[in-house]
């Protein structure tokens, strides 16, 4: 059994090379590294069974040989207007890989009728006005506003992988990803679990905006990882959330993250900002994944901070 | 001045045509007439600055010289799944259309540093919770619907386009089209209009579903292009709404019908249906459009009809 996944370089599509090696499946990794980063496939390299093409999904896709499953995971995936890796600096590369990519995508699965699996977003949701989300939920999303590149090129992914579904009778899968953290993330990501645990790691005080009792909630890698292999395996055709429900406050963040790291700066207050990039309340109604895949996510918060915290050692160059 | 136009042989890209050429244009006319049909353009065979290309915009745009203006219209555009060209029987066509034929014609524009013009939709609002609809309004589409070929297409295609706007300075225009009537529209569009025409003139009675005290709105076609007309020549890039507010009832709309049409069958009421193809209720706010375009509808729906009764007695011929 053989899978592309496209994305492989990034933080999601490594770990899912490296989990459908350690399942027996040969695997094709895929990226043209505009966001994905080769370091993250370098313990790869040579291992039995993995092979890597440099490719832009926003062009044809050809691969020889057979083909079972399809992962379409290559897109920027990061908020942040401050990084060239953000989609806000890479609108159009953005809405390409979200269409053309698709597209391509599609198109491979389609020739080898494999398992087509989208990766889909929390990000379809836009500014939701209900809590949680689940996946019956249409989305409130702003089609010209600067980050609709992401939010409107996975909403068009989604409504072309159901095309493809119903139209073509292709097996197709749609995840919809929620707030994940851990080994491989982009540091500077944008969002509050890498911002603080920079912070931390230099010893500066964790900046927290307002008073620190807005709510976020994440999923550590190796849950999403294992809801996602699930949802592969499963016949689903309708999107299914994987994420973390569990909600924490931002404090709470800065403290523990302050704990584990040992940085005695402590927390300083500042006034909110309109327009930070780190993005607005959201929270998996994840019903759908526990019933239809059994699964739930299994790593607290802590375990999960301590997993990820020698990573950003690492990146930081910091013993 | 030269003007491209895609989409040249559907309903309003064939009416687009004739007005550049009135006002002085060359017009390059370009369809694959999937939807479009060649008798639109009949008449303009051999006029003096007008010349066609036959292609699919879905792939690569190449026009021979240069180009001032691009108007992108080519799509699927009839909600009505029992016809052959309704997007609901086309849904990878009409996704491609939005994408890829949006991107291209972008890509075209640019090269030419060409005013482009995109051709969205009411649809982009979905099942709105305002009426009527004004700009800033971001619509409520369900992602994956069978429906949604068309609604997320479009709201691709405007997020596009704002960022070729924003981050390769093209000078784009986006307009929101309204349900519009009149000569050359797809008689089997499944709307209420063309059905109640064609039910007029073959002398059966006209069907309403439920009371019929539900409302629509609808834009003749000569004021439409006017609108678009005025939005192309100003440097709006921002959305602007083009449609007719005046919303009737159904039931005045059939009475109407036939009234004008000397329809002896009267009306039957028929229990109101659920998944019927015309759409939901949707009235235009044209606040912008009066402000900026100085434009406003000037052709009442009686006249209206009476300017779009020959075309259907002919396409139906009758005399």
């Amino acid at each position: 059994m053989r899978v592309l996944i496209t994305g492989a370089a990034g933080f999601l599509g490594s770990h899912l090379c490296e989990r459908f090696l350690n399942e027996g499946y040969e695997v094709v990794g895929m990226d043209n590294f505009v966001t994905g980063n080769p370091q993250n496939l370098a313990h790869l390299a040579g291992r039995e069974g993995f092979s890597f093409i440099r490719h832009d999904v926003s062009d044809f896709i050809f691969v020889p040989g057979k083909l079972d499953i399809v992962l379409h995971f290559a897109s920027p995936a990061s908020p942040n207007p401050l990084s060239p890796f953000g989609y806000p600096n890479l609108p159009i590369q953005t809405l390409k890989a979200g269409a053309l990519g698709t597209h391509h995508s599609l198109g491979v699965a389609r020739v080898n009728n494999a398992r087509f699996l989208l990766a889909s977003t929390s990000e379809i949701y836009g500014d939701p006005e209900v809590h949680p989300q689940d996946e019956s939920y249409w989305g409130r999303v702003n089609p010209i506003s600067p980050r609709s590149v992401y939010d409107e090129a996975k909403r068009f992914a989604e409504s072309l992988t159901m095309a493809y579904h119903r139209f073509h009778g292709l097996n197709t899968g749609i995840v919809r990803i929620f707030n994940t953290y851990g080994p491989r993330m982009h540091i500077d990501d944008g969002r509050v679990v890498p911002n603080f645990l920079k912070q931390a790691l230099y010893r500066q005080p964790l900046t927290v905006y307002g008073d620190g009792l807005q709510t976020r909630s994440f999923c550590y890698v190796d849950d999403l990882i294992e809801g996602i292999y699930r949802l592969v395996m499963s016949d689903e055709h309708d999107p299914v959330n994987i994420g973390n429900p569990i909600e924490s406050t931002i404090l709470d963040f800065a403290r523990l993250i302050n704990k584990l790291t040992g940085n005695p700066a402590d927390i300083v207050f500042r006034e909110r900002q309109r327009g930070e990039s780190d993005p607005q309340r959201r929270r998996p109604d994840i019903t759908r994944a526990r019933r239809i895949l059994g699964w739930e996510p299994q790593i607290d918060i802590e375990e999960g901070l301590r997993r990820t915290i020698p990573y950003f050692k690492e990146k930081l160059a910091l013993s």
